[in-house]
């Protein structure tokens, strides 16, 4: 039985965090639940407004809130040795040092998209690239529900990145409009918004009368809840260390 | 058997069109072409640089080429009385109103896009529009050639004026990035390019839970081809005036 | 609010009702549910083993059972006058013909799908068929969960008769081995199961160089209950009849 | 410049073979053609009945006629010395085995499909097959023209054979119909047909709440004689062996 201290605990994710674990409650119990919005919140477990008002010892700290939080978080986790999985997006690159800085004490595994299928998409897609070389051109299309705010997906960038590792001559392309031919080392990335849409990317590798494409669905958010979970149960049995899903999957 | 002039005979189009009138050669004959590239191009008829210089009768003009010789071209339908099949893209509204009035001389018949498909998949789009009501987000993406320099294609946003037509809220943007969350009347149009992709839409219609989505695929320029043949053919039986895809599929 | 008695409460369409009664419970009230699991259930309301045990008034019978109790929730319904929403699938032609006669003393509303969407699919099927004519193949695809136990999906059968209706001489094959072309009357009905897919309905008309391809993607069980549920409050406006979501969507 | 022999040369891929060899003449000559249909081929070499008739020499032989001329085809080319480039289709073992022995003398190439991107789908199946592991259950659709006449295609079963050399519990199901339930180590092979759809193959592993799907389409059967001429130069700077594309490719 996995004891956690979910932070974020009213938002979507949180909430499907909660869910599951119920659900699973032989496996998992929230003991706390950290939110802003505590007031509202009619959980099974208590919940605080701040992550220093804890002070029940727990087997890990699942975090899906807001990256303002993310100092004070690391800083409760570095002094309680409590193992730390952030499911957090919108991490600026100095928080990620701190990340990398607390990670030599405790363990911490860290992941914008907690899905196997979108790790194992993230990986079939740089293979794709590697054998089918620079004739084929990469488009990527990803459709989400109309109220995200952010466009494109953390999720679409992170493999377009990815695949820019590979081949430093990529570059994005946001829409397109207007009279201009595509470029060479052009990838688009298309954000479709509508409905209730939970999740999907499209990598399209298009070639001279034939395409290859790459997709993903995620039909529930449980599909993250249930990665989250599976991270922290993996996590609490590792040493200090900053891992990411490549760890987890290769484990 | 018709006898046909071909505008623009030497361009992607106008070769599609040449070839399905040679393998069709009980029902079509191409008698002459235009094409200011007459030099390079070794078809089976003769090919003249201007249609000022096309002296021979022909039932039917079929034009795949650019819009600036579109005036010449209705003057010498006008005068000759030749019925004329306009597939070129990227018609001015001045011009379309010289269409018009030419139109009650001579049967002219007008398409942006000649394949049974789309015409349907318009009209699809129209009765789902109807249907599904305001609670489904409409969403437009398109796929064609790395080569295509215009985006989108006119075929989207001709789709997207049809639906315009019907709710005079939807307003069109054309690819998304930054921090914005979806308008309710806001119809996103995204431009796919890659490789030799022939052209693909999909519509969907995205609501609470579920997603209705509408695809078409051309596989190759000549279900377009065909097309154009089809509506010459059907275009000579008809009187002078004005005709869509509208008016050939109802026939 | 409308008072409602839930029949299949324990199974997984009745919990979905229930669900989202309780989302939505100034509309809606689940006053008792009837199911033969009843020891299981820990809803919010109490559950009998059979509808005749049932002794207190509702303004309307919603019902995702089994067809073994068709016929004793009829004569309850048409006893006590109660209008009767009908999700249950698998009804035989013998039971229909019963619930057309009681149709006559109450208004009861069958569908063997309760989404808009599936709705509006199935008219743009028959719409696309008219205007496409017949030298366009029709193939179904549908992909549903790997625990379903019947093939092809109800929902896939029911649009495949409705195409049949409007054309005679049409014939269905589920699945393909072995060497054989594909007849013209041919339609192609195929069953794809595997993981939680919630329902997917892909409608093919395949032409010369261009398809034409209706979905219909269901990403959870709640878009049925949420149409069961817009579906009852409808009926119990209407005077003794059978209807179907044609009705309820031309209201 | 590539002297080649072109069995099956009246045929739809033969004539495919022909048409890009045109297009692309300063790299590719057919110098002559075998086929039995040789007196109603109009080519631009000449054509004749029987391998034993031709006594040029040529680089290499394209073949993509019928197996039944396979024996003899083996023979001409050992006893000349050609390198052989196999694209023909329902190749019994006993002739494999026959192909094995030759490729002792003659470098040849075998491949049921030339395509670039169906070798690297057959890869990334595979890559997906391992990372995913067993929770995802594994259902090929492939779609092809109305006109195809076996059943599944040869390149989804062979695929499907691919995946089941990893994981030997795998069977595979053509099509569903009936009550009953899937089988944890089923693959569902679908085979859509339909219009003239020149071959599509979608691999979907599909898991808990989320669904992973590779897909490829061909536009054209240029795709495959394009294969197929990059594989005949490519084979030509070989020594003697048995060559697949997996080598072509990790050349």
């Amino acid at each position: 039985m996995l004891d956690i201290l979910l932070l974020g605990c009213a938002g979507k994710m949180g909430s499907a965090v909660a869910q599951l674990a119920r659900e699973e409650d032989a496996r998992f119990c929230i003991r706390a639940g950290v939110d802003c919005r505590h007031d509202e919140y009619t959980g099974l477990f208590p919940v605080f407004s701040k992550i220093e008002e804890i002070n029940i010892p727990v087997d890990v700290v699942v975090d899906f809130s807001v990256p303002e939080i993310l100092t004070d978080t690391i800083a409760w986790c570095s002094e309680s040795g409590t193992p730390y999985v952030v499911g957090t997006t919108g991490i600026s690159s100095a928080q990620c040092k701190v990340l990398e800085s607390a990670s030599r004490q405790i363990p911490i595994f860290q992941s914008s998209n907690m899905s196997l299928g979108i790790y194992v998409l993230n990986e079939l897609a740089l293979y794709a690239q590697k054998l089918l070389g620079e004739e084929f051109d990469i488009e990527i299309i990803e459709k989400h529900h109309s109220r995200k705010v952010d466009a494109p997906s953390g999720t679409a960038l992170s493999i377009a990145r990815s695949l820019r590792e590979a081949d430093r001559a990529l570059f994005f392309t946001y829409g397109r409009n207007g009279k201009k031919p595509r470029a060479k080392d052009e990838i688009g990335i298309h954000a479709v918004r509508g409905g209730t849409i939970a999740g999907e990317h499209d990598l399209l590798f298009a070639g001279a009368d034939e395409t290859l494409t790459l997709s993903h669905a995620a039909t529930s958010r449980m599909v993250f809840a249930r990665g989250a979970l599976r991270a922290a149960e993996w996590l609490v049995r590792q040493p200090a260390g900053k891992y990411t899903m490549k760890d987890l999957i290769g484990a």
